[in-house]
């Protein structure tokens, strides 16, 4: 009988067999024939699979070696193909699921000429306690009769008055914004006991209080929170009180225990012990939280960046950093100067225009400008668009395949999008340039995402803002620098001086080890070192090479302490790691971390 | 050649065959031969397709007499059928699509020997008026520059002050449960402008405000609200408080113009402005309402049936309705007698009783009993379950396969489930009979859901009362009516006196036109006349046979006025008609009514 093989069951056949393959190997503790199996050129990307790390091994050397450190423990089984495996450019993609000793997963790889080029293994539920959902849901009462049973109200109204005072929360994660709230849902319904202490009064206001035009920067089917998805009619860019609004629901919804109006003054670590001193004042009164795990999620772009010119003590007008900029309104009329050229000083000079204002942009150094509809089009739309949901790719699948691509290919995958945009925007760009603005694609041409994953600055994302500087309504500095600041103007340092009422510096933010200096001590700063960046020893990444994000979601050198943080994606995604590698260590299962990352950078 | 003709395809050419000629018959206007393609036993289901109306039409008598006052202005074409058709003991099943001037549609099909049994028609978007989602979802900011702009905050911040002050709504909803909250959200989507009044000060009080212990008696996949579903953990019962936390974040979420701490005082309508003036009182302060339309969404279990026994005025202790009771709190030790024996009397009687009351039921009639286990199994298990989650039955898909059964048909297609449910759970029913509790399933052993639609009681879904009864830690009377109401005790018509501290009224709710009698006048209820029930002859569900729930939802004796309410299945799912019917008169389009409702009771 002739037997007709499809195209596509010829890719899923031979991915079943690498899969197989692979398999065996593992079974057999053969490190080195796991790794024969992989192309010379390949990566392994593990989101706490293998490694209890968010860590991609590159080469077959690395991945051998990682192999050898995991395997024992690991004890991975039970590897099934999931779907049909799919061809295109020579390239066989195929998504899969296994076990792990203490975990379930899922993972995608990529194969060429029958070996594997990438590779992602993620944990996705810890074995015996997945959170309850679906058929596992609670039953919401007790059938049955209770003599003095409580209710649901009553039941919460306790936990919120114990949790924190005669009970201690085994995560404390400081700052309120979608990080801790993403992390703490899914600790919710993992049931580890948290606190999310978060200085303003309401969940939302770190949005409701920038400045009035904010709109996110991301369209809606990039930024959906887990569990609770925006409703189909949600704006593609939501307004920043909608969201502030969304997120003080969220919050609500999951029940969250969400420490509102609650400042964080200062942490310990007790070696000893194994636990924090996490010293808060809630309400105006002080409150010692003893927690096991210790979360900062203030924001990768909340410890500002305020420069120090000379002179700036003497300058009379009005003085801030962007991030305590409240808006354009009263500024009709009057002269203001924009110390930066990236995303936050866009925003804010098209506001001051709009209302008004007589407006300045200073561009120290060249930019990136993608336009939004291009960015979204032609960066997103394959993942996280409303054609993507059409072609049937959830969120979590998008999350997924975005998540397989490794480090050290992205900027290789996005370089091709760019070029793509600046064949588009020709006349866009032109316009700009000849307007004077010093434009830029990234030091390689990898464009807007790799800036964000690398330095998290040096670019904006266009929404009407470059239009004004093309026609002249914002004025343009660039190629300067700031000299010094006078009573009322800036002075550049090609001697120009700019008349100023109000300076706005958009200089940017530290990295987020800078909170644990404020927080912890300067000594433990220094012994997680710089949080974010790559290594790609581009401009603001100083290698060496890390391939991943730099202490994000994953154990640092300081025992207890982690980095929540990154845009609402990141949120979403990363989150669902960082939350089972905390219920991991709840609930005593041994977590051994291969590959802790080392520190080169204080911040 | 041969063609292999599965099964499945046998029934799709047949549903697809008898689509086809039912189409042609239609496009050439031929209302007979249209309804020669129905069996002698047959039910057309219409949903505001063809009737601008929520109608069945019975027999081909009907259907001919139905398109025959349609076809010219509906003028239905397109029909397509949507998936493959089903068989199952000789019935075969089919979705399909349609279009009508002024509607696309969705309907369901089955036939019986090639014969039409029933037909489900269902308008499902306005053309031109359709929901701005997905594709057509608003953009969020407005990308480029507009000088003096206002953002999402202030543009709220501006209806608020000016809907319902210095512009009109165009709807006036009175009552803020999920009835007036699921049909708020439609019209919100819609373009409708809508303000809900809510005499409680936050969105879900109706339910914190009930008996401590409360929780949903239908399960969650029933429960879920238009367009936000809840999360994956939400408990199989909601916990009252837990729903009215989400009700008042559901307003919130979709921007509702909800007026709480809102007394609706009175309404009369303008037959010649075609305009409704509504008095209400807003935080104590009165504001006129000038709406085209009035929705009057209390619920349907909402005026009170208050008995007047004689000898209430001397009783000296406490009596009150159940809808009053706030729970068994504080009873401990005391005498309770609750007159009733449907749901709220077994809740509130098992509350006391938990609280150490001396607790006795007074059952004047017989019960209808469904233990909750074997309700969810037997009686929802297929639509509204995980099971049904599982197979790919989403919420839409599943309350429109109930739409799909007439409720000609309904009492039989329940009979089965009853029966089975006698037959599962036989020991629990021979306990309460022997307890002395008077049983019944029905007139025509229907059960529990077609008590529900005829009169709105008439039993109780056990989640653990039940056994209280059987074991005697509830007392029971059963039998017997109250004679007289004593200063200190229940005289009943067999001569017990029952020694009260505590009297609970569980003696229903009267039907929703005496909300329009309270607010509108006794004339506009009486020319109204009774809400809900199908007139099917059995006790208090008086003929003639309506085949509909009589007022609900849809076109009323009164120009303007509309009753919405009923479970969250019925909120959600009607809502969707009701707002699409209130859309089309907003924006002009002719809504001939066809099959308007007769008054043959006022209450």
């Amino acid at each position: 009988m002739n037997e007709v093989v499809s195209p596509q069951s010829r890719s899923t056949q031979s991915a079943n067999r690498w899969l197989s393959a692979f398999a065996a190997a593992l079974a057999r503790d053969d490190a080195a024939a796991a790794a024969a199996l992989f192309d010379s050129e390949c990566y392994w990307r593990d989101l706490i699979a293998f490694t209890w790390n968010i860590k991609t091994s590159e080469g077959r050397g690395a991945i051998t070696e990682m192999l050898k450190a995991t395997l024992a423990t690991v004890r991975p089984t039970n590897w099934k193909l999931d779907g049909d495996a799919t061809d295109s450019n020579g390239v066989t993609e195929a998504w899969f699921t296994f076990e792990t000793a203490f975990a379930r997963g899922k993972g995608h790889l990529r194969l060429k000429s029958d070996k594997c080029w990438t590779l992602l293994t993620t944990a996705q539920e810890l074995k015996g306690f997945e959170e309850k959902k679906g058929p596992t849901r609670p039953f919401g009462t007790d059938h049955g009769i209770h003599p003095g049973r409580k209710n649901w109200a009553e039941l919460k109204s306790e936990e919120e008055a114990t949790l924190g005072y005669t009970k201690q929360p085994y995560v404390v994660i400081v700052g309120g914004g979608q990080g801790g709230l993403a992390l703490g849902a899914r600790l919710k319904r993992l049931g580890v006991p948290t606190i999310i202490v978060e200085k303003n009064e309401r969940a939302g206001d770190s949005w409701r209080k920038r400045y009035k035009s904010l709109c996110l920067h991301d369209p809606v089917w990039y930024d959906h929170l887990p569990y609770l998805p925006f409703p189909d009619h949600w704006p593609v860019f939501s307004p920043k009180d909608k969201i502030g609004d969304w997120l003080e629901m969220y919050a609500k919804v999951m029940e969250l225990n969400y420490w509102s109006s609650t400042t964080c003054k200062s942490a310990r670590y007790d070696e000893a012990k194994g636990e924090w001193t996490v010293e808060v004042e809630r309400n105006g009164k002080p409150v010692t939280l003893r927690p096991k795990q210790l979360v900062i999620a203030t924001g990768m772009s909340a410890v500002p960046n305020l420069p120090s010119y000379p002179g700036m003590d003497s300058f009379k007008g009005t003085q801030h950093h962007s991030s305590k900029h409240p808006g354009g309104e009263g500024w009709g009329g009057q002269k203001c100067v924009v110390i930066g050229s990236n995303n936050s000083a866009h925003d804010i000079c098209a506001d001051l225009w709009e209302n008004g204002a007589d407006v300045t942009m200073v561009q120290r150094s060249s930019t990136h400008i993608a336009r939004s509809d291009s960015l979204m089009d032609l960066g997103m739309g394959a993942l996280y668009s409303e054609a993507a949901v059409a072609n049937g790719i959830t969120t979590d699948k998008a999350d997924l395949i975005f998540a397989s691509i490794p480090y050290g290919l992205l900027a290789g995958f996005q370089k091709p999008i760019y070029q793509e945009m600046a064949k588009r925007d020709a006349d866009f760009y032109g316009r700009l340039e000849k307007a004077g603005f010093m434009l830029d694609w990234g030091e390689d041409g990898s464009g807007l995402f790799m800036k964000y994953l690398r330095r998290g600055s040096g670019y904006y994302i266009d929404v009407g803002a470059s239009e004004l500087i093309c026609n002249g309504s914002i004025k343009l500095k660039s190629g300067v620098g700031v000299e010094r600041i006078k009573e009322h103007s800036v002075l550049l340092s090609d001697g120009t001086e700019l008349p100023a009422d109000l300076i706005v510096y958009a200089t940017g933010y530290g990295s987020m080890n800078g909170w644990a200096a404020q927080l912890i001590s300067k000594e433990v700063a220094d012994k997680v070192g710089k949080c974010w960046g790559l290594g790609s020893n581009t401009t603001k990444d100083p290698g060496p090479w890390e391939g991943e994000l730099r202490n994000m979601w994953k154990p640092t050198q300081q025992e207890g302490l982690w980095f929540h943080g990154g845009n609402l994606h990141q949120s979403r995604h990363y989150s669902q790691f960082l939350a089972l590698q905390l219920k991991a260590r709840m609930e005593g299962l041994p977590t051994p971390v291969y590959g802790l990352g080392k520190v080169h950078h204080l911040n």
